[in-house]
């Protein structure tokens, strides 16, 4: 019986993954991936390894959750050490502990490696801090999507609005102005500062400021900010990136 | 003119830093580093460099954070590599936002590298995801500390208790008990279940479970995380440890 890691890949830059998730990658007989991971990283495997891309596809396409817990479980019993490599951190909206859950349950020996999240790693990218003092002590991470048993939202974001400071959104790419207009009506101002950063660390990353009130979709794969520290991180992000 | 980076170690773990992290500690010609970094990570610095701890001690000896950016600010014009490295991310309860807003304003580079957040990281270690499908799809990372100018807490537990789904609390050690009070006033059960990590992946680590109402003073530091997710958790951790 072999041992499965569940490791964050962090976002797309290939040296933000941890040196603990790089060594577990490079010994891994077996790497089951996602999509948004970096490209450059599956070139670490060893001559010989089993890689297999178990990333989702926009519309769908790939391997269901069920499919992919069965193959973790296949080779686990196969070979010794198969490696799970989530972009970001695999428990931060990602299903590694479903995965772990699934395995265990059968017997197989499953550990997580953390990684750096998006939420915070690409806004980190244009110097926006999801807290700072004088400016936001609190902040949420939140998935944008619906609940597909229920047609609702997960999140209920009229609360939120001013429950903390900074609200970071993951997958609200679809739903970001019907996301916008739920926070202004639970009392945030249109006027807050919002973020987008597209596919950070990525080739195809795109990066913009704007307002609640100005606020519709967003280009998929986004993490969105919402808060007063975009605008303390964006200045400092237009004087920095002049010295850089 | 040199070149700051402010890194994130993440955890007490020296194999959680990120990859880049480690390349750029290992060279630097000068190193700030805060207490709550890996040891061994201190070890990996180049030959000649220069390592100054500017860790606040319990009870808060130790540079203030105007003599580090000023540290900071002298190095920079001496040598052309300085990390400033911090446990965790530097921007998640950290003071690097600060720093390089600081250094910036004064026409030194400045950078950030993430780091794997203790708030999350900690609980990782005992298999607690902030959020998981069934469970949780929204998490609050915030801070248990007062404003000192003000005299209150930072934040509003009372608004934040049904705003989200789990919460993080970082620096809560002393006000634990109180917290839990302003998050059952705020209409959370008193069985919501409460999990302590203290000292994550260091020697002194400890970890328990607990609920609301029974939640008094914590040891210092310590992550403490509420909400239905230490639950699913534990369990899946009970069940997981016994194959490792």
């Amino acid at each position: 019986m072999g041992r499965v890691y569940v490791v964050g890949a962090g976002p797309g830059d290939p040296e933000l993954i941890t040196v603990k998730g790089l060594r577990l990658l490079e010994n891994a007989d077996v790497v089951l991936h996602d999509r948004l991971v970096a490209p450059e990283l599956l070139k670490r495997v060893k001559p010989g390894a089993v890689v297999i891309d178990v990333g989702k596809r926009p519309g769908g396409a790939g391997p269901t959750q069920a499919e992919i817990n069965e193959i973790l479980f296949k080779y686990a019993q196969l070979y010794n050490t198969v490696v799970r490599l989530h972009g970001g951190d695999p428990l931060v909206f990602g299903r590694g502990f479903e995965e772990c859950e699934y395995l265990v349950a059968r017997g197989v020996p499953c550990e997580f490696v953390p990684g750096v999240t998006s939420g915070f790693a690409a806004p980190a990218r244009y110097y926006i801090p999801p807290v700072v003092r004088g400016t936001a002590s609190s902040v949420a991470l939140v998935t944008g999507r619906e609940d597909p048993s229920k047609g609702l939202r997960q999140v209920n974001f009229r609360r939120l609005a001013n429950a903390v400071d900074t609200i970071v959104i993951y997958m609200g790419a679809s739903s970001a102005g019907e996301i916008a207009i739920e926070l202004i009506e639970g009392g945030l101002s249109g006027e807050t500062p919002v973020a987008v950063i597209k596919s950070a660390y990525f080739k195809d990353e795109e990066f913009y400021t704007t307002t609640l009130s100005r606020l519709g979709p967003v280009p998929n794969p986004s993490i969105i900010v919402v808060g007063r520290v975009v605008e303390r991180g964006a200045r400092l992000w237009e004087a920095a990136r002049r010295l850089l």
